[in-house]
């Protein structure tokens, strides 16, 4: 059977995948993805065969990768984080209709709102809503829109690529938004290189926020009303006051 | 040092869990946790003294594992999918407080939203928000909210505890409520035992989803609006047909 693996390898270390992921690397020929992403694993596989493309070649690399697979290697598509999350299981899918005689099979990883949280305390224990900052494919309208809504119904937010060189102030503008909704007080954290070398985080006010220094490689997260500070970490109840808890 | 990790195990099967997830739970001491997940990870450590608490009394099953940690022993904590979303690892913060020489880890792991999408195509590789529809902790007004307002800025929708004995007509309510923004073709899917023997999935449609016979060991998704079907799987694109794809 031709087989092809969308794989997703966690927030970076070796361990942070799952040994579902990692058997299924140690099967496959050949490794594809992002040249960043398969530098976390070649070391883990030195004698695989791999390929790369470059940041915004993804259409590419998914065709390099499901001709490899009708080819009759076994390929693992290797994707940070969780593979369906910002990922690209779906465009698998989609360019996968015309190798009908290829197999796809998708292998969750710990995506950075997970992984993100668990660095910062416990921000999503509660009700969150996942937003991408990024308006390369999606107009920047329907971004507002969403941190609006997702302010307006008190959910946890929690923000991926919340900065570009080309989108320097997109965090400054989202944090504006949602503060129509949510108090300035609102507890909030970023986390830099998750599960990677120079991982660090800070909890800070949605004030705070706003004028915040993160890179490319920083997860946001914005609290609801409930969620509180409890020493260094970022912690949201399990419930409301007015029920029991 | 006195330590208590806090491990997401994944969806259930021993393959499901991160590296790091089980060389923690190797190096513990006592294995915390409600009696269905401890079912679950006991074969694999048979030697490992475990303690177990039924469904509803977390307060007292993190309480029991703070003591034993403040006795000397590593813990482990554990809770199916992810230990931050809707997860032990706020009570035990919480709860920590009182046990200022005992270290807290979270250990994040796979949670349903992405080990369900996995299962089901690639329905999360856009914007989405989570909700549970359990009203124990939470006014139902609030989950209402949130439904209108995800629904409203078309965010794919994961539903957690979608149903129970005394909340049999809940998925209905949600699937009406989320009607009023979100077309009745929109594609939709369900998970059940994501990872465990007799997993099973379905697409269908949301007027479809309103009558869905699902059980508490269920996980279900609302796409947005360009959310399709591609063969039997549940497919999200990356942006919107007027941004370049």
């Amino acid at each position: 059977m031709k087989k092809i693996y969308v794989a997703g390898i966690g927030p970076g270390g070796a361990d942070g995948m799952t040994v579902r992921v990692q058997n299924a690397l140690k099967e496959s020929d050949v490794l594809c993805g992002y040249t960043v992403y398969i530098d976390l694993v070649r070391d883990m596989f030195p004698d695989k065969r791999t390929l790369t493309t470059p940041m915004t070649r993804e259409t590419e690399r998914c065709r390099m990768a499901l001709e490899e697979a009708a080819a009759g290697n076994t390929v693992a598509m290797i994707c940070s984080g969780d593979a369906g999350v910002y990922g690209m299981a779906g465009l698998i899918y989609e360019l996968a209709q015309e190798y009908s005689d290829v197999e796809v099979e998708i292998l969750p990883g710990v995506t950075a709102a997970t992984s993100g949280a668990a660095v910062l305390g416990a921000p999503l224990i509660h009700d969150f809503a996942v937003i991408s900052l990024s308006d390369l494919l999606t107009p920047w309208e329907k971004i507002e829109a969403r941190l609006r809504c997702a302010a307006e119904a008190d959910f946890v937010v929690c923000l991926y690529n919340p900065m570009s060189k080309k989108r320097s102030d997109y965090l400054k503008r989202a944090c504006e938004i949602m503060g129509a909704h949510k108090s300035p007080d609102t507890v909030c954290g970023w986390v830099r290189n998750i599960g990677r070398e120079g991982e660090e985080y800070q909890i800070m006010t949605l004030r705070e926020l706003a004028d915040a220094q993160i890179d490319m490689f920083t997860t946001v997260f914005v609290g609801n009303s409930q969620t509180r500070r409890i020493g260094d970490k970022m912690v949201t109840p399990r419930g409301y006051e007015n029920k029991r808890r």
